[in-house]
């Protein structure tokens, strides 16, 4: 398998980014969907920020060092990842905040229009988050919460639907949407449709107004590889620009907010989805990450992750190793990772970190291996699958030390 | 005057405090109070938490390095500065958006009491964001807005206030409110109250809970020299704890965030103030800068920039400047800044910076020199006040360069 896997990595196009990332020696990471690996250039890019931006432009850098353009230069960039116009996306808050800024603009938009629809439908066992952030909403009167399973989403788009809200990669199973069909059968219903892309954004391609979706949200420390915390960002098609009124009405989305008025008046476009003043530490580290998932390119690196979980399950195969596979088996059906379920998955996880494995466990019972193609290699696909093997088979998993669970898994 | 800023100086308990800041040279920073200086702590700190906690740690640091407890141990620290208990701030977000939860958090109480009182009560001229932060839920039929000048307020308390939301120091003038009678009115008239300490904190001492306030804001990148866009922090006083309702319900308010349920339970206490992931690096260079100022301790820090503006007055007056004070004159009935009224005010400031005397201009005829005790020196205001002395009577600022606008003002 070492070999066989050795021979993909010589043929590999995306070899050499490996080095453009520091990875910690003795580690697989198969964690990148959950926090990216650190890009090589990051550091020197927060010195330069740190010590010459802040320290020695200080207040100036505003103007100087093009702060108050960073939310915007940044969306920029990631809007061709997601098939938006660079005006069309902003890099700013939480992806929590954002997902409540748009969930709050299409139930204002829903008001304007006839009906007053307020269901804002999901499906259950989406990102808690995602879910999360209609209870704000709802306890204010303003929203009501649908849940319907994916296969009956289409049936559950009637007449009081608001918004389709949905992730567009399962964060648990990476169980891919039909984004085309789906936005298509929202619109035919008079619903709206909002993209979470926190698992789609730099490991496949998305193209957004090709589906003509209306809003969409992403995290930027995933594949974005912007740091633990790093803003995300916020879609929101052209069409509704003009029409469009989020809640978090606060001076960096004003039209002129160094005229210090009282009144609040929206900018024009997508600026008037910022809210307080833009994180410049989390935004320059964000940005060295998405150049960087630019450069090498999202068909490339869609092409090589579909290649490393095929050499995953084909290594498991191989070696006869029985475990569910709580993933689509069809490539095309799945994002970047494979999440099997196992009644030990917790212990199992905490194994192969012990061993330096490092995947992520979902609960109640989903051991979850994500395969960033910026950095990984198949001769880590190949070492992995064999831990894993060795870990189910030598029941290593039922030492007690195991077991005991952390703050954050 | 340089020679008695020199004795001040050689007598000031605080001057050895301005070596742990990396200042510029050439550069007399009285911007302080829009962006805080750089501690000379932060970009090791910062290096270490990027290549160490990141590149090194990656997913496990949110357990080995405590990132989960991040933003309760920064608040934490924050606390002290304030009159707050540890466990009633959390550090998250930016100002804005806290200022949006614990507006429509009062909105909640005030709509769970009898009467459903949804007037905000502020003054005209205060920060823009936080009057613009009522503008959104304005639009959503859940808030009025109300503004009343500062000798009216009291009068403006009927019975349709739900909350009294004023900045404790002003940032055009530094005039300050009265907290302890401006809470207890509030509270006379059934109103909650809620400060923004964004021009207090860290400069002169607050007390939120002997004047029995209810929620408090403040931002981290001013005198807690968190760095540009550093988090913001919220304060909510512990009896209001378990009633406390605010909309952005996000996964980590959430009681069990890694339980991913799908549906919302807010955690106990402060915590259910947090909506979206904590921004790692953001918080570490926001807890550099709070170490720091609890260290020299706010109420040294309080008598030395007390000591600075007047040393600055006196100066002008010792050369017979006329330039009308904006600021009220008594120290005690103002914050750490000094500012001025000039109908070229604009064209001054950008004088001065020429210079090397970095103020700034605040709309539409304002010069507003903050005075960060923590590193500045007696020798500073001589300098400065001679510069604006020499930009005034030469008739500098009518440099055509000066007059022309940047985007950051």
């Amino acid at each position: 398998m070492i070999a066989r896997a050795r021979e993909l990595d010589a043929a590999d196009p995306l070899r050499a980014f490996r080095a453009l990332f520091e990875l910690p020696e003795g580690v697989i990471y198969l964690d990148g969907n959950s926090l990216g690996a650190l890009p090589a250039a990051t550091p020197a890019r927060l010195e330069q920020v740190i010590r010459g931006e802040w320290g020695e432009g200080l207040i100036r850098s505003w103007n100087s060092a093009d702060w108050i353009g960073a939310a915007r230069r940044v969306g920029g960039k990631i809007a061709p990842l997601i098939g938006a116009q660079p005006h069309e996306v902003v890099a700013a808050d939480s992806t929590s905040v954002n997902l409540f800024k748009l969930i709050a603009a299409a139930l204002d938009m829903q008001r304007e229009g006839q009906g007053a629809r307020k269901v804002i439908l999901s499906e259950p066992g989406n990102f808690p988050t995602d879910l999360y952030m209609i209870a704000g909403l709802e306890r204010q009167g303003l929203a009501a919460r649908r849940l319907a399973d994916r296969d009956r989403l289409i049936n559950a788009l009637d007449g009081d639907v608001a918004l389709l809200m949905l992730t567009h990669v399962h964060y648990k199973t990476g169980a891919l949407h039909d984004m085309v069909e789906l936005t298509k059968a929202a619109h035919a219903a008079g619903a709206l449709v909002l993209w979470d892309l926190s698992h789609s954004c730099g490991a496949l391609p998305v193209d957004l107004n090709a589906a003509n979706a209306d809003f969409a949200v992403g995290c930027g420390y995933k594949y974005l590889n912007g740091g633990p915390g790093a803003p995300a960002y916020a879609f929101v098609a052209e069409r509704h620009h003009a029409a469009l009124h989020q809640p978090l009405t606060g001076w960096f989305g004003h039209a002129a907010p160094f005229a210090f008025s009282d009144d609040y008046a929206p900018a024009e476009g997508i600026d008037r989805l910022q809210c307080g003043t833009s994180p410049i530490l989390g935004l320059a580290a964000l940005e060295v990450g998405v150049d960087l998932i630019a450069e090498i390119g999202v068909r490339r690196l869609y092409a090589k992750s579909q290649a490393l979980s095929a050499f995953f399950l084909h290594c498991l195969g191989e070696w006869g190793l029985d475990i569910e596979l709580a993933s689509p088996i069809d490539g095309d059906a799945r994002g970047s990772q494979l999440s099997f379920r196992h009644p030990e998955a917790y212990a199992i996880c905490q194994a192969l970190i012990a061993r330096g494995v490092i995947g992520d466990f979902r609960d109640p019972d989903i051991l979850r291996l994500g395969f960033a193609p910026a950095y990984l290699r198949f001769e880590d696909m190949a070492e992995a699958a064999g831990h894993l093997r060795e870990v189910l088979h030598m029941d290593e998993w039922k030492r007690p030390e195991f077991r005991e669970r952390a703050t954050v898994t």
